[in-house]
């Protein structure tokens, strides 16, 4: 049966000029990068040219990139490490409701460690308000974390207006834009954030190569204690032959992503009204200012689970939730968060979009699912007399 | 040029197997773990073989083998999780002088978060003394970290016992055993530890997976948080071709151990006998109980930064101190612990060898570094006079 990949959210596969460039520091290129002979002085240069084009992506200098072996990492060590450097001028941090767990979880972390956070309410379209975020400053707050685009919605946050009123308060910012980079124009600058996660294996890079953009100037606590790689911020042997196929993935989206968009978001569309158009199928996120290769939707009386498998017997392969909690089979926070009830939450269901879909791919999909949710609805406990509300379940639906 | 790479401490070249093994996760099979369909159930079924095949390497159970990206987080997570997870009992660690900056740098963060900690002395060759950990026990006490063996001496360490000691007193014993495993028999069972890092980067596996062997039912605090990868002890989306790599490089470690040490061992001590026959070379760690790889030097009126520039010079790759330190270019604080001048602690060298090496790799580092010395003193304003001295040297000598 043939395969048809909908969960780029949950990972990429390799661009194979990716892999092509990681080849040699797989085979005869092997040094290890603090070694001061020819092996280590090119796998060291070869980080360094990966660290080039990381940073042309962002729109940051090279010494502001440091390379993690996650995305989860990176928003740990962000999170954390700027918490621990001001610790002294205070202990409470900002965090949207928005956020991945290595996030939300982190923030935990430190509310055990006497610090306090206030968890930033979001409306029904999964948007932070930044007169919210204003109004939630204290004169303890060091840290604001959100994330530039949730990969469970697609909703892309108003950061350059959050960091503007944190900025005014002297606040760090911090967004997670694993979801964002290397597939939407990310610019730290015109951001306005002091630091950004970004992973590779969300744009056709490897898994293993991630990085936390921290601004020149910026105070951090090192997560990873040891030798002095990444300027003494995080210790390791560098991963080279994943940081080479990083910096590739970079290039390559930098190249293009003004074509892959183009390409990418009337799949989308295309996908978003044909399945919005079936009874009781609601989308989440913002209709507009969400991720271009991403549909996400809420299908009343069905848990996503049953929908992944009957989906997958059929080569369809989706998400419901993020992830790294699509084991957890709890209804996700995020969706709870946007007011979205917890039983609608169980159906949810997200296609993710990439280059290697085809039209044909969405026209499968649009014909099979439907198919799906009638087949799963007959079997359903909940949906007896569900056609009696058609029409009626806004829980979801889109506030413009 | 041939190039004669005698740095296996710094980094290893992947096993030709190795890298096959990894290449459909590279490719086709690019899926996330943590994804409930066909290509999740690859991935996740792909790493669990490794974990299998990581645990019969150190004769653990899989479940208590953790991955991580190195073996610095490794050791940060070990040394760490364990202190905040016993911080009710108690706030007092044992470190041996002989750990890599990642033990030692942990340590140090610890103390400043208001841990006490008793770094551990050694004697001439390196070896912490059983007795010495007893004494240094205090009712606090609820960790201990002493390597395995040191990468810059070579020197094995008497972790059995130190572990017996340790058990009687209700500690935890961490072992950094990044520099044996898949080189030398480890047994977590024999060594009666409860934590044990590993790097795949060591024993011709990948750069970008490690493990931390956790025994059965010992509570640690995680160092990465967010989703519930691995058990929710270690948050990130899986490395897979990393971890598919590691998982093939300790079977392969399992197989042919002891075909590679037979065949290294007589190597090294042809390096040891001839080096150390060379005035006013003295050998570094013990002479028997040392790495059977591992060939490591003081040599008296040189730089060892000087010594690395003519040998490569000559093709000829080698290490002073630790890889993770080579660009610190500080006098090794291991070296200084076992009573070794500073200035001799300059002129270290470090000879570690590999499967590649062939006895005329040998032949050629035997014939030239001689020369190397040679040229080396001539030039030293520090020399001078140098051979009235001859013999006289006993500062590196082992104690039998």
């Amino acid at each position: 049966m043939k395969k048809h990949y909908f969960d780029h959210v949950a990972t990429n596969p390799l661009h194979p000029d990716v892999l092509d460039a990681m080849m040699p520091y797989l085979k005869e290129e092997f040094g290890n990068p603090m070694s001061m002979y020819e092996y280590g002085i090119k796998a060291k240069n070869a980080i360094e040219l990966a660290r080039e084009k990381v940073a042309a992506l962002v729109n940051s200098k090279p010494a502001e990139i440091i390379f993690t072996a996650s995305g989860a990492e990176a928003n740990n060590f962000a999170l954390r490490g700027i918490a621990l450097a001001r610790q002294n001028e205070g202990k409470h941090l900002l965090v949207s409701r928005m956020e991945h767990h290595s996030v939300l979880n982190s923030a935990r972390f430190l509310e055990k460690s006497g610090f306090t956070v206030t968890y930033l309410p979001v409306d029904r379209n999964g948007v932070v308000d930044p007169d919210i975020v204003k109004k939630a400053i204290t004169k303890e707050t060091t840290v604001i974390s959100v994330t530039h685009a949730s990969s469970e919605v697609g909703t892309i946050e108003p950061i350059r207006e959050i960091a503007k009123v944190a900025k005014e308060r002297n606040i760090t910012v911090h967004t997670d834009a694993v979801a964002t980079t290397g597939n939407i124009p990310v610019d730290v600058k015109e951001l306005g954030v002091d630091l950004l996660s970004m992973s590779a294996h969300q744009f056709y890079g490897p898994k293993g190569a991630s990085a936390l953009y921290v601004k020149q100037g910026t105070r951090i606590v090192p997560l990873i204690y040891g030798g002095i790689q990444e300027s003494g911020r995080r210790a390791g042997t560098e991963n080279v032959p994943a940081i080479v196929g990083m910096g590739k993935a970079a290039e390559l989206a930098s190249a293009d992503m003004e074509k892959r968009i183009e390409y990418l978001r009337p799949l989308r569309d295309r996908i978003i009204d044909t399945i919005s158009g079936v009874p009781n199928v609601y989308l989440t996120g913002h209709r507009e200012n969400r991720l271009p290769a991403h549909a996400s939707f809420c299908v009343e009386f069905i848990e996503g689970e049953a929908m992944l498998l009957l989906l997958a017997g059929k080569g369809i392969f989706a998400a419901s939730g993020s992830a790294c909690s699509s084991k957890a089979l709890k209804a996700s926070p995020v969706l709870l968060s946007m007011g979205i009830s917890s039983s609608l939450a169980q159906g949810s269901i997200v296609f993710s979009l990439g280059t290697g879909n085809s039209p044909e791919d969405a026209d499968y999909l649009l014909n099979e699912f439907p198919a799906v949710i009638k087949r799963l609805r007959e079997i359903s406990p909940y949906a007896q007399g569900w056609g009696d509300r058609e029409g009626g379940g806004e829980e979801c639906t889109v506030k413009e």
